[in-house]
């Protein structure tokens, strides 16, 4: 069988590499020929072009390009594709891209490896990256049911933790896991940065330890992720950061009011309840 | 020179430990007959009892006791102290413990030495907790000069990085990168477990990951030491905790005007504003 991988990033590149030496034909597509070189060079391809023409012979090609044009290559790819190609695709969200491509390629079955590292880039390429991490398949009504076999029978060769569920679903929890945490967490270094007293500042600076660093991660994180989270997830974004700013007031309610009855048990409900969390 | 410590938990029982192996003849008060035998056991004091009588000849006496029960530990504590003996306490909010210690004992100094591990109690008592970590010391305009340097340079002998400011100037900034995370990490956590949806709940436990993992950490934490957070640094959190609410409300403004350049630009910012922290 022959794979295409359209866009060799973190996720493409470390995708192909490991799909090559599971034993499949790995054939990527990039648009610098800089990546094409290194991706032959290392051995994450077994051929690589800047011509969606490469996909010609491939059997079933990944899209790995950044969400915003997972679209439009897929439209310059179809002239391309051989009749029985099955198309997938590694974005975070998944029903604008699910509608957008089920229209241009009806052999196409949505698909959300949720890996990653702080690095992009075919360099950033590393083995094994979706070994235990969740892959979320997310196929609708009208998805051909042999797409969405031979899609998730890849992710699992990948070792990955293949889940199934609606593009609804999916991006509906990843609100809440994903990028609701970037929103809360951001904010939480705008307010702490707004305080008006410069020494303060500085000694919050030099005090600040593992809570404030776990808590401020994803909030410190890639700006342009952060907007094309909002910006595909909308809808869903602002759903659950709703919901939070209104346990947020009940938090400041309580503090307020000074119940500490009230108080201690909403900790104690949030303790009890992160550990029904899998990580 | 004789080191009092009275209570022989995390806190007290680590730097007990660490005072002990320096050289210092170190006495430890605990309420516990048995905490008393295993400290003397396991070497971390020279002596213990659950009589206060035993600080008599104790030059320097640490209060590392929950800090509710501070201010009442050294009003008995007073009658047995020698006339120049140095109280310091090791409570992680200030202004209110400072007053009401320096009432009780004019030569007292506020301390907060910032160390910890999730575990409590003096089996949890682990040598060099306090290396590199910082320790924050209080004084006020009446606190005794000598008493201030001699509890530095203790403090400086456990390898602490030792910083000095008024007690409302550290209650403040402890607010922003302490007791602020609490309340938005647990928000989190309660406003995701919200959802009424159960399949959407599991789904968000199976495909939660580092973000969330990291964002909620602090918010699943003990919930006695959140409810003493807010209790004791009321104002303090209040102010932190409405200022963070107008950021997350600038934050909701744009994703919902879908203002991108404006969630960009704020996005830019935390991350760069992140680099500034220490850690």
């Amino acid at each position: 069988m022959n794979i295409g991988i359209v866009g060799l990033g973190l996720i493409g590149g470390s995708m192909a590499w490991d799909l090559r030496s599971l034993g499949f034909q790995v054939l990527g597509v990039s648009t610098r020929e800089q990546t094409c070189q290194k991706a032959i060079a290392k051995g994450i391809v077994d051929d690589a072009s800047m011509s969606l023409s490469l996909m010609a012979t491939a059997d079933v090609i990944f899209i790995c390009t950044p969400i915003g044009a997972i679209a439009s290559t897929v439209e310059q790819l179809v002239p391309h594709l051989s009749a029985a190609a099955i198309v997938t695709d590694v974005g975070s969200v998944k029903a604008p891209v699910v509608q957008a491509l089920s229209e241009l390629w009806p052999n196409f079955v949505g698909g959300h490896p949720m890996a990653g590292t702080a690095e992009s880039g075919i360099d950033a390429a590393v083995r094994d990256l979706f070994v235990d991490r969740p892959y979320v398949i997310t196929p609708t009504a009208t998805t051909p049911k042999l797409a969405v076999e031979k899609v998730e029978e890849i992710a699992r060769s990948l070792r990955a933790r293949v889940y199934r569920c609606c593009p609804e679903d999916h991006d509906r929890a990843v609100a809440w896991i994903s990028h609701l945490p970037v929103m809360v967490s951001a904010s939480l270094i705008a307010a702490c940065t707004s305080e008006f007293d410069p020494d303060i500042v500085r000694l919050a600076q030099q005090l600040a330890s593992s809570g404030f660093r776990d808590t401020s991660r994803v909030g410190g994180g890639n700006p342009e992720l952060g907007v094309m989270m909002a910006k595909y997830n909308r809808k869903e974004l602002l759903r659950s950061i709703n919901s939070y700013r209104e346990h947020l007031d009940q938090f400041i309610n309580s503090i307020e009011g000074q119940d500490w009855e009230a108080l201690q048990q909403k900790l104690e409900q949030t303790q009890k309840a992160r550990g029904n969390f899998e990580f």
